[in-house]
């Protein structure tokens, strides 16, 4: 029995109206070292208090018991797409972090420059952690003289420190391929090998192993950064868009390319041009005028729990507060404010902690919780439970769903 | 998608001490009978209490939604092995539970002593349930004469009541084999045969007949117990170790040999010698310096919900406080207190209730409770989850699963 094939069987049009506000990370934990308390419950919040009164509460487990998500599958589990099932390779995800437009059938590389010796072995697998600008001066030199191998693209854009992105476009490709990573100092560069041997995965070995003879000769006097290792080289995965799953014409608005990436990967459209909190929260209220449904990102949760800042976080709850004001005051039929992980401050990173998560709607009826927290979730009347059904329990109060059986 | 294999990947290794207290069937219910109290909310268990300070709670389905298990699947669960996936057969436990030292290939049978009348028909499937000391003697007769069957050893062992084990020995072994037990009185002792035909399975059967070839005559003069039936006659399954699933060297503190057995199954150091509660957490602490995971039974709790004791119960967790100090005070990484599975004393045995569990640790984060009772239980952040992903929470806090996904 496929669960998708018979929601999708259930699913019906109508006027509804959609939003999904993900404050990153913005799930917490109470420990001594917080006065046992989170940021959500510190922080004022007039708008989610008022949403409060008008929710379904719950916790999600992101992936799966115990399990702490990157933001790739944080995000793919919130739009529906369970983690497990649908794997988006390192490549691509770097590639959607630095901004890179991906198509169908790219296939996608990490890749770090390093030092090698005179025999060709490497003796820094990050060259010494370069500066950005150098990464940046080196990249230059390869994308000027490799456009294309064959009928293939090379696509080359530089990230942080010694970090690029590596995109190979054209027919017939396909990952994944093992790692040029050696993984240890003192190995030669590896062959990236098929991890299954077919002719598109062939072809893109051969086409990655033409790419390495054609750029070391450039970085050749480039030094410490003379060579470089590609990880995660894989395809971008076919998924199904939203439109075709749930019948929603989506958009998406975030500041951060990853962002905009991963929502771009389900078929949603990326709106350009917001740069502070206040002016996502307006898009999105324009933009519910010709969508069905709108995700927006916040990001300053995320960064302040990784930075372990307590008040920045309670900081960025209050600021993105403000903003909601503004998406409540349009209605959306169905509103939900929730993380796409949980980044504590005692633990500054992400974590499983499942993230607490509050749907607002006329028909998702009051738990009885003044106030959106962990410890008020705890409570709610939708329990713990698999992020990849939110979009159901969405569709849902969106009387979206049909009646299964008579 | 194999989950396990999943969490297998993201396994890292580190140096945090991890410690599983088990207060045996310590989950209960309030009901009437009991003035509407369980025994853990009327204990007084300063200890516990300090604990929930810094703990996540939740409820446990220690098998399925309904099932009650034995304290084989019980276990299995904590230890996270999927106690529906592994099954482990009534004759291995037996002979757990009378202390017999399995090895990989052993088959175990749980016997009965019958009463066969001159026709070799059934007429008591329990021997009139003779005396532990009756039992004890016959199976001295037994052992005296029937020490090998070809190249297979035979290990006879007295249980309680009309109950013994056998275990055969050997190479090219292994069940599982039908019941000799016919189920009910008036039949002949049937022939067990193998339940999928193999050569191993074939051997099994024929060293089973050839033991009844033997045994039988032995016990002719024996009344009422002039007979045996076997059950549950199966090999020793194959267990992925602690070490191998978890990363995690393992070890066992339990007085009761079933207890020893369970763990010894998964791979753990059994460590002999506690005689009682307070011995127990001593050698725990002890333990915790040259292993990484250390699990603790306490077994008084579910003697006392088996008698329907409330006051016995309630000592019983008193007690296990007391010596609980003693595993705090060394500050392992992860502390859980949980049960394998409800004994509530108005049911007088093991019951399906999820037991309450609570996870003690610095990134466990604080739910709000100020006692650990099942109806704190009820709102944690951790909900009611399936007992087997209790191992996975406790990777989770002792920062040993690393990130899924970029």
């Amino acid at each position: 029995m496929n669960l998708d094939k018979i929601y999708s069987g259930l699913t019906i049009p109508n006027q509804s109206k959609l939003a999904l506000v993900v404050y990153d990370g913005v799930g917490d934990i109470a420990t001594e070292s917080t006065g046992f308390r989170t940021p959500l419950e510190v922080a004022k919040t007039p708008n989610l208090d008022a949403l409060a009164k008008h929710s379904a509460m719950g916790r999600m487990t992101p992936v799966a018991p115990g399990i702490t998500p990157g933001s790739g599958p944080g995000h793919l589990g919130l739009f529906g797409y369970d983690p497990l099932e649908f794997e988006v390779g390192r490549g691509v995800i770097e590639a959607l972090g630095v901004g890179i437009d991906l198509k169908a059938g790219d296939v996608a590389a990490r890749a770090n420059f390093c030092t090698l010796d005179a025999k060709g072995l490497v003796t820094d697998r990050r060259a010494g952690r370069i500066d950005t600008s150098v990464c940046e001066a080196q990249v230059e030199i390869l994308k000027k003289k490799i456009k294309k191998i064959g009928d293939v693209e090379i696509i080359i854009k530089a990230g942080k420190g010694h970090r690029f992105v590596v995109v190979f476009r054209g027919k017939g490709l396909e990952g994944p391929l093992t790692n040029s990573d050696p993984g240890r100092e003192g190995q030669p560069v590896a062959i990236a090998k098929p991890v299954k041997k077919t002719t598109k995965t062939a072809k893109t070995a051969k086409v990655v192993a033409e790419f390495y003879r054609q750029a070391l000769p450039l970085l050749k006097n480039c030094r410490p950064a003379n060579g470089f290792l590609l990880r995660g080289i894989a395809h971008q995965p076919h998924i199904p868009t939203f439109q075709d799953r749930y019948g929603l014409k989506a958009a998406c608005i975030a500041i951060y390319p990853m962002y905009k990436g991963l929502a771009q990967l389900v078929g949603m459209t990326k709106i350009e041009g917001a740069h502070s909190l206040a002016e996502e929260f307006t898009m999105a209220v324009e933009a519910l005028k010709t969508f069905d449904y709108v995700f927006i990102h916040i990001k300053p949760t995320d960064a302040a729990g990784e930075d372990g800042n307590f008040d920045a976080k309670v900081k960025a709850i209050e600021e993105a507060d403000a903003g909601l004001a503004t998406l409540i005051a349009a209605q959306p039929d169905v509103l939900v404010v929730t993380g796409d992980h949980s980044t504590p401050v005692p633990v500054k990173g992400h974590s499983w902690h499942p993230q607490p998560v509050m749907i607002a709607g006329e028909i998702a009826g009051w738990d009885g919780m003044e106030r959106f927290t962990e410890r008020a979730a705890n409570h709610g009347s939708l329990g713990i439970f698999d992020a990849k059904y939110l979009i159901r329990f969405m569709q849902a109060n969106a009387k979206r769903l049909d009646k299964f059986g008579a």
